[in-house]
């Protein structure tokens, strides 16, 4: 079940290609691209454990020369001393800037990677292959890369596109179950902000949190709606100027519980997953959305073995505090990504040209008080 | 005798605003830009003495909240090191993506400042306020940011445009002399590949050496030739993939001399003349230019108070080996950008459209076997 995506972008077009097996077929991937003689595969020693032989081998045949950059693994590790690591590399190898720097990892290879591309000799040509389902989902379709600075997540990186994005399905296989369940959030915030078919589908599916129980005919299409909701905002809104908002469902009260447990407890996608339970509760409160659906989202996020409450030790004044200091944030105001309708997103992006970006802004969300939040996050 | 070049590139239109006081005219120039409420000023203690008070004052008048960044001086700090000064500052300051870098400094200063904007939040506004002769005439101009890699000049950057750049031509009277000098010889490239009046006007002046002695209408005419020149072959080729390789006219031996010396003992301004003396003659050798219009170009450096010999104690061989490391080298050949007359890059320009890359590459230079540019030096 090959799927192919393709990223129309006006200055860097480019294409998601979805298919068990790829990681063998990179090397003719990449012989069809303008992409110079070398390509340095960035990745990290459990991934590279796994996949390496199989990338180098396939890469090596196409005729290209190969470079291997092991970083080690984890968000600590995703930072400026760490990139250093990656351009010691290309100026060993005398990379120019017809080379190329391939990602075999999550979400924080592909950013570091993506951002060495970016910066090296001002531009290098960049791949992505993608090995978590929250990599595949999320972090591979949109152009962000970038590090954290000590004091806050992501503060540092640039918007650039890869030149290709080849997803292997196969290799979820060897994903610890706890980041497949984590990658499922993300699933479940495209199907609640985009796509009405992926809602039901995953609402009707017997259950969702075990990978070795789900046909590859359904992974492969939960992978091949996800990105291609993420792809259908990014091509409306490439620089985050409004409808690309959308995306941040779930994450503003996401990020601040990521934040106030010190990123340690509790992972990416189980974090947003309680931020939308939050947003959706919300949404309801507000009388933005109809209970019926914020309830049918909630039983789908328990389904994905994801929780639906917030820990009782958790300091929620202090949370809400933490969602001002988003990146996010303008002039003091805290917006928040509000549902008002399964797949809301794609009727508003069906519209766009019509409407201004403050009516955008409006329709996809909300600015809400303290008090408001605060009361949502008392009642779970 | 105010004068403005619009950049208007295809994403990013900006202006090139040249005119005495500007210093003091810098906070109505952002008021006019939509540029959030925080304007982070980078700068050294040098150029902060002489004119950081004044812009402060100015920018504050505005209304903008103004936040000083003070880095060392020299460029032995442009790397990632200095980079992460910025950074702190920027998070200490909590600065949004709409808040604003200002350079006010040489290139250094601004290479540094335009990364760190490029890479904060992914990209935040840039304003550049070139105070040597150098920056204004070229790292202000074409969007080219970043920092050393302690093995390679450069490589560590982005193409990044600033909202504006505004030149002040006042605050050259404090640039040291020899500072003056060498930003004179990248406006002496500007008049051999672009354009033969300000040749002329260079020939003919009774000296270029002391700025006291040149009159505040002739250092704006040639801000303003430079500028334009600059602009005009950015405007036709942003990204490098063509006719911008005639910047780098005299820079193929210019960065070897840098480079063989340690970047200690010829400024980039002095090695760049050399290198214009020495692709001059190699271009009249192979019988490309007029031996007579390669003499005046060297009357003209010598004019300015440049070199126009080679020291006897370099290693000739070892420069065209480091001739091959430059990082515009194609499969391991050497291009050398070599006249076929004065001005001759706007006559190429003009006709752009009708020509594919490799014809304007032809055009621009040629490639030079090492026992050309061998016999050319030993010459000297």
């Amino acid at each position: 079940m090959a799927a192919t995506i393709a990223l129309n972008l006006p200055t860097n077009p480019y294409q998601i290609q979805i298919d068990g097996g790829n990681i063998d077929r990179l090397g003719e991937k990449l012989a069809g691209l303008k992409i110079g003689t070398k390509v340095t595969i960035v990745s990290n020693p459990s991934v590279f454990g796994h996949y390496g032989d199989r990338a180098v081998k396939s890469i090596s045949q196409s005729g290209f020369e190969v470079i291997e950059c092991i970083l080690p693994d984890g968000e600590e590790h995703k930072n400026l001393r760490t990139i250093e690591q990656i351009y010691d590399r290309a100026i060993a190898s005398k990379l120019e800037r017809s080379s190329t720097f391939l990602a075999l990892g999550g979400g924080v290879i592909g950013d570091m990677t993506g951002f060495a591309a970016a910066t090296w000799n001002r531009g290098t040509n960049f791949i992505q292959v993608p090995t978590t389902l929250l990599a595949m989902v999320d972090a591979s379709v949109g152009g962000k890369t970038g590090v954290n600075h000590p004091q806050g997540k992501n503060k540092i990186g640039a918007f650039y596109q890869p030149k290709l994005v080849a997803i292997d399905p196969d290799v979820l296989q060897t994903l610890p179950a706890r980041e497949f369940r984590a990658g499922m959030a993300e699933v479940i915030k495209y199907a609640v902000i985009w796509d009405a078919d992926l809602f039901d589908r995953l609402l009707n599916h017997p259950q969702l949190s075990n990978i070795e129980d789900l046909a590859p005919e359904f992974i492969a299409d939960i992978l091949t709606r996800s990105c291609q909701a993420k792809a259908d905002v990014v091509l409306k809104d490439e620089k985050e100027s409004h409808l690309r908002g959308i995306l941040n469902y779930g994450h503003t009260i996401g990020h601040a519980i990521e934040s106030i447990t010190n990123y340690a407890r509790f992972n990416h996608g189980e974090a947003v997953g309680m931020g939308m339970v939050v947003a959706g509760r919300l949404a309801a409160a507000l009388g933005l959305w109809s209970k019926d659906d914020a309830d049918r989202q909630d039983l789908i996020i328990a389904k994905a073995g994801l929780t639906t409450h917030l820990p009782a030790d958790l300091d929620l004044e202090k949370i809400v505090h933490l969602t001002h200091s988003d990146k996010k944030v303008e002039a003091g105001k805290v917006r928040y990504i509000l549902p008002s309708s399964i797949g809301y997103g794609r009727k508003i992006g069906d519209r766009i040209a019509t409407k201004d970006r403050q009516t955008i802004l409006n329709e996809i969300g909300r600015e809400v008080e303290d008090n408001e939040i605060i009361n949502v996050l008392r009642s779970m």
